[in-house]
């Protein structure tokens, strides 16, 4: 990402403007970059993350960035006979709404079963399924559209459970690329300012 | 479109382009192309759809289609206390599961206005809704990729809904646009191959 | 744009959603999602653009802008035997320069024209054609990237002769939809501050 | 990609389908879902490629592939006060043309210079510079989209320039990643037909 920074600006040799290249003018570039919005060459470094354990309600949004690759546990293909459940923290902290959760997903679950049993294909059984059954994803995305997925998704107007992936995600990518994710979050946190208007959860006060 | 493919190999000004093509050049302009496989210049034509009465297991896979635009109902911020749930064909004609899948669909449904009752917000509430709850999507695509969408979308391999949805997108962009569209679908039409090897479907011999 | 702005957070049929939307309140839902920054939306409408009379080196940067689609009159087809050359502002104002530019430009127009007379073919021959020659482009892009791409060009870092063009391209695209344009341009007059920094022209003080 | 490529047909852990995927195993996936045209896996490995001495006429043709990541030596902002030139074969061969080529380089780069000196901006200055002129990139595209870019670049019909770096990269990619790409190449290659009809080079016969 450096080294692509450089080029730009540089009549030297690639081999050259790498060699010259060091941890501490890697890092002054990247911010730099990152303060100008010249975000493009970030697109050099991708990031691939194995995902479990989301709902398919979160995979429903995460798949929605568009600039970014995605291989999903098919629902067509594999048979879902133990499904696990999501499980959102509101319905957790309400006891009784726990008990009727679980009640449901287990009859979910057996009339799921019980169509393949009738030979409904996995593909058609699946209507049952709710969004609360669990998925697997395998995510690829280069570095300047992961700071935009952490930007939008760990804002707290972000949903609950994708808000929560992507406060895992960047924990990762910080530990291996500080440089270009230390800043990383939502525009409250990074460019001081809240484009949500009167929708804005009051973290800063706007203007 | 035609203007766009002329303009690549002419001398000449945009304007003395256009007036120069008359239906039946640019019939058969767009006919090379296709033919060609040049199909940039179809991008610079585009549709928009208003799709409703699809299930959420066809709009997440109408949505992996990344080169288009979507606007969907969202489960967050609309309450489904009326929610209507898409019926596959293949549980309809098992007039018994089809008993048991509406007692279900109304189970859900009570439990969700019960979470909502409860103080659940509808982005937690919605946990519980299936896969056969509809939704509604407004979709746009250029026609490169929507011939893509076709290609792809109404192979027999496809899921009978989405393919279903794909024959009723064909039937309209067809009305509007039949030059660009007049033979889409998947290749074993256009293209007389199939790709899909030992999962082929048959209809065509694969030697 | 404004139904499917208002479908997300609608329980409403389409049709219905359509025909509840009137020029003011479409106006009023265009003015919030740009206040938002929620530009998805604006993805539904896209314009093209008839481009002629600018350089080889204002369309390098034009085709740089990836959420586009583009069809450009070829050098590899077509036979540049009477090109037209663009002469930046900075050169028009210096007499003598003006002259040893036209002079040059005559030159490669001749070698241009010997090389095709030796039977080089027009893809090698223009390997002499300069920056300055003129090209034609057919572009279309959705009104989001149309905005992106406005804010970037329009900006007084940016090039002057995409500068100039990005300008004619706004003038177009505010008398048809003034909504979504009439706000359009650098972020020192859109959002108020400037992304530049050290190389921020001035035009707004940057704390 | 393998990992990403069983996923989606298998009910296990992601940790599992890695553990149980060996060199042979992966092999064969990759050479499965090649071979169907499932090709999505393959977004999740990236290649980026430092590239010298290509002409402009080059990377123009390169950036217009929008899927994949560029970043370019800048003429407005780098000097090319020692500028190089790429020579076409086909002038190469004559040695006549190659002189007066050389003279007309010459002539650029002299007046290029006095433009600067006359205190003309590298951005305008470059007006004079020719399709010729040597430029670096650092490119950045998935093993997806480079399959494509080389199915594309290494046909006959591709330009020159192009398609030998086309070639080039081929070499380096094979070495790394031989099962994605042992078979990359032009359609008459990897599947036996030809798309270009009348166009075409006639390495196959094209009934």
């Amino acid at each position: 990402m450096a080294a692509a920074c450089r080029l730009c600006y540089s009549a030297s040799d690639i081999d050259a403007i790498r060699e010259a290249i060091d941890d501490q003018s890697a890092a002054r570039m990247i911010g730099k970059v990152l303060k100008l919005g010249h975000l493009s060459v970030l697109e050099h470094a991708s990031f691939t993350f194995a995902i479990e354990g989301i709902s398919r309600a979160c995979s429903h949004q995460l798949v929605r960035h568009r600039i970014a690759s995605f291989s999903q546990q098919s629902q067509r293909y594999v048979k879902m006979s133990e499904c696990e459940f999501m499980l959102p923290p509101s319905i957790q902290e309400r006891p009784e709404a726990v008990e009727r959760f679980n009640g449901l997903m287990d009859d979910l679950q057996a009339e799921y079963n019980a169509l393949l049993e009738d030979g409904v294909a996995a593909e058609d059984a699946r209507y049952v399924l709710p969004n609360a059954a669990e998925t697997k994803v395998i995510m690829t995305a280069n570095a300047r559209s992961l700071l935009n997925f952490l930007e939008l998704r760990l804002c707290t107007r972000a949903q609950w459970e994708i808000r929560e992936l992507a406060g895992l995600m960047l924990d990762k990518v910080r530990e291996v690329a500080p440089n270009v994710f230390k800043n990383a979050g939502p525009t409250c946190d990074t460019k001081g300012y809240c484009p949500e208007g009167e929708m804005s959860c009051g973290r800063i006060s706007n203007q």
